[in-house]
């Protein structure tokens, strides 16, 4: 399980962020789903780095190339796999942060749980990994544009700073997602400033899927709402999720109830979701980002041999992770939303039927 | 994987609320743990109704039963199955909630899903399964408890009151399992309220896990905090998630960053996880939980055959799901953190060496 | 995995000899499907004990009562766990062989991996459990009833003697499930002997599976072959398995070929099976069990702590393990089958499409 | 499951015959392993095709690539994947074979499973993806070497010709792994003749594992035995696998039981499996491997639209695809003991104190 994701749309990425390359191995694809490799690269291009000053300057083109499981256009039922070559892997000189534990990022654990480290970029544990992810998504955008299936993501919040309304495709063409026009102005100025301040800023995630059929989620323990907050929280710097009305938790339950008429639900305090199963309505999800840890204010830390240290990094980093971890998020809802699909057909007889016949 | 949860230690749940039993088969446990069936019993007595005003005055006595996996009061490290027959299915008479979908329940998404639901007290979807849970958390307890690891949990708000101390000691005694004495009152009255007024109430529970060895959580996909955050989410009526500072989105990376000294951490934002990885110091989640959706005022919804209709119900249920959720919430996170244990001996060469030799 | 096996079709057994109960909790069933209890039944009764003399004299009623996951006499989709209560497991003197490893079994490898031993009647190596798994089986049966698909089996070999023809309806009736009526009185007449010489007999399991829907198995480690071959060898006492023609190895290609006409495969040795993958010809696999290891002569062996004995067991066994094992290999195989007609269903667009619609 | 193999040490692979690459990724390696890209490459090279007259003649270098997961020589507990690039993926005529169903081969069946098929050369279902189990064995044996454990194979019955003797010592040295040097020379003369003849032939390995720890092996799914057979089996034309003596069945059993004295086991019939858990003793295993279906004589068979064809092949073959399937062999089984050495560490209560102290 470790370092793959999904029951039948299973994908297993690997990677370190300053080795020869990432990727992912995608199994599980139906077959005869046409795949393009220009809407996958499509898919990473929205989270490439160095787009614009709200995201860190390091250059990499990623440029996916799909290995296996195509053919002629289409997917032929064995695995997908696709590699990306690291093009900032060149011999630089990381001996100043070798031995030490940036604050806030995986270093101390990582030394601690393996004992061994691989201390380029952060390694596995940098957020590069998430291009693999992308990949993957993309494969799985493939599949839900056969049934009109979106998933659409973008900020709803920046550090203390929340959206009045969210319009999901107003994000599309923002430079930072912005679900809200009206407060886009001001959430570039708390980035650039923190970016100034060699600081950087946390932020929310609002994810929407439409179109959804009734039915995805497996209960108990494989539901479409904890499966979804575990794809979330799996996301470097994530640090919580809610489903639905973000309040429920302080109305009564006349309040957070979704009444039923025959067009629908009155509400979607739900968020789509109930006793873990998709209700038909949209599926919301926020994801709450801490700011990036890679901030380049001296800090106090420690090294391998536990000397105190104060520490400045140098480099180049998001100053706020919540903006391109809005794609990465898409691509782990549709990831999700695949699995759910093709376990969702197996479970009932007349389903079955639909197949096999009698 | 269904209902299954855990990938080495593993537990499998069944049963519906009023069918003839419910129960759970715990695979994985190493052999060798001293298993005792009242500490057992104790952490299922701890969730049973009908023990004050606050909880549904539903009777069910809980009494497990252990049917396998323990010899002479150890475990042999074969499957642990444990059964709990249900005393509440006498035939009631269920014609009134049989073709109607409860708002805010499973009801609608499980009769769409499967297209045959077992309308009797909710079935599957009843919160009754999670007393499984609570069992499978038990065994997970006899273990943990060889290792001095302490999960520790209470009410940190209910409704929109919220607690200004976090004392896990006092809440023990607490019947809401409050983490607030100067709060208890308060938290009491309020939930009566929603009671008298037929509605119910939502609220947060926090965790603590403390004792933890550094290094638990296997990345990228199986990390501690995505697993719990599935863990949590995947119990009835929790709609949220939160690790370390729940604040943490709003803050600056150089308020967030939690510096270190020789001697620890400065502070515990990160709730005791970094990259997925428990770093030594405690681990802190707060639970979010929706209102119960069971309460007695009249509900607009639609039957089977989609005719609307006004519907009222009876019977007897929690005002406050979180009180309860609060025992299962610990069952949970002891079953995660085991399995985390689990996998995590096996990940350096010299862990291998300590248990094979060279 | 340990105690469960499938990947949607999942059933996991818990249980000992001699404990209080067996059982097992079988998930992934679709939703649906007519479950008849007297069916399941009635598997479990073709390989309850004590019917002849070819099989050990103990007496178990194997009576199996279902706990859930089936309402209004069709399964629900929620697991339907299922419980056989041992009436055998009365105190009984074990000091004679509590701390002996028994020539053959397992108790010396149980001792050594676990540290612990439950050593009533072989406590969970007992071939007891395949009871669970024959009522998991009996499910699965459920659900091939519906497509007409069909798991029949029978000795083909006992000892050395091997049977001529392949009758599959004369296995049923036989009391020896003999699959050839001119080979059954002598068949009878050397595992009486062996019986009677308080040895016991090796022989060899016929399984065919007709009407089988071309395309079931999923490279490249879920193969239809591979998965009956862990199915059937991890059933007690069976020590190797073959598919299709057994002497295929000593063929040419020319000869081991199957080659095709428009009404199908000219030949059969491939069992059916090509790739991995059902080609919709009879699926043919021989099972090899080796002699019961319970046998009432004089044998060496050692203590826990390492003295040497000389051992004679005392009970009632098999003669000749391979006829029960008939009923369980049947069992396996059907799990197997549903579980690969469940994957297979998400193997294909059009097969999504045919579910979802476009 | 599909394409991935194992529960802790699980790879994963991926690529068709003809296809860019194929490759896989390993997860679940201990950190800490000394992994030598050249030991690794010495394992492909015993596979791979060209090196003399008794295997096919196709020409692939199956030069290795470590793109992940090896930081200074050593894993470091991250998915070390590995791609090998296919030179003989140029563009060829496949007219000929496009839309026709070779005789013992999966084309028919992957056509009718997936609905489309990538025919070049059989795609995914070519013994090809065995390069990428060689490389996944490769690194299971840079764990096993630091424990001491072998694992051995070879040639040990060429059509109808069976070895006397096995000296694995010497089949490392011999051309086609021959297990008999006194039957290596007519061995060598049938492969030829087949090969002349313009056919195949089937034949069979044997495998040894030395020095084995006792208690490998999970029952009651995840024995030692039944792993080795899916293993086995999943291997491109295996058609069974037997564990010890082949003709245990045969037997009575007084014969087969290893009678056990201190200085251990008096025989080995058991194939050193007792109870799906590994005794000490050596484990041995057979592996059936019907003819190459690639032979060069016309057959009959049907294209895609029913039509009859008599096909006649053309192209580089094995004459025998058991002798580099004893390579094969090696690789999956360091790959299940690899996995079941990590299993079974979790399995004891004082294992885990042995690693975490009390």
């Amino acid at each position: 399980m470790m370092n793959s994701f999904g029951e039948i749309f299973r994908f297993t990425t690997f990677g370190e962020s300053h080795g020869l390359a990432i990727g992912v191995v995608v199994d599980g694809v139906p077959a005869g789903v046409p795949i393009k490799q220009e809407s996958i690269q499509a898919e990473l291009d929205k989270r490439r780095p160095g787009q614009n000053q709200f995201a860190t300057q390091r250059k990499e083109a990623d440029k996916v190339e799909i290995l296996s499981g195509v053919f002629e256009g289409k997917s032929t039922g064995t695995p997908i796999a696709m590699v990306i070559y690291n093009q900032n892997q060149k011999s630089k000189d990381y001996s100043n942060i070798k031995d030490i534990f940036r604050p806030g990022h995986a270093d101390f654990t990582y030394w601690h749980k393996y004992g061994i480290r691989d201390y380029r970029g952060g390694g596995r544990s940098s957020a590069r990994e998430t291009a693999a992810r992308v990949a993957a998504g993309g494969v799985a955008k493939c599949i839900l544009d056969e049934f009109g299936i979106d998933v659409l993501s973008g900020i709803v919040q920046v550090g203390d700073v929340r959206a009045m309304v969210e319009d999901f495709e107003y994000a599309i063409s923002s430079e930072i997602f912005a679900l809200d026009k009206s407060k886009e102005a001001i959430w570039k100025e708390k980035i650039l400033q923190a970016k100034n301040n060699h600081d950087s800023l946390g932020g929310v995630v609002k994810l929407k899927i439409t179109n959804l059929p009734i039915g995805l989620g497996e209960p108990i323990y494989y539901k479409l709402d904890n499966i979804l907050a575990s794809a979330m929280v799996s996301i470097n710097a994530v640090k919580g999720v809610m489903i639905g009305n973000i309040n429920s938790h302080t109305l009564s339950g006349k309040q957070n109830n979704d009444q039923i008429t025959k067009d629908g639900f009155v509400s979607n305090n739900s968020g789509g979701i109930l006793g873990g199963i998709s209700n038909g309505e949209d599926v919301e999800v926020e994801i709450y980002f801490k700011p990036t840890p890679s901030i380049f204010q001296t800090q106090k830390t420690i090294d391998t041999s536990y000397n105190e240290v104060d520490f400045t990094l140098q480099g180049r980093h998001d100053p706020i992770v919540a903006v391109r971890g809005s794609v990465v998020a898409q691509a782990m809802a549709r990831a999700v939303i695949v699995d759910m699909l093709l376990l969702n057909m197996t479970r009932r007889l007349d389903y079955l039927k639909k197949v096999y016949g009698e």
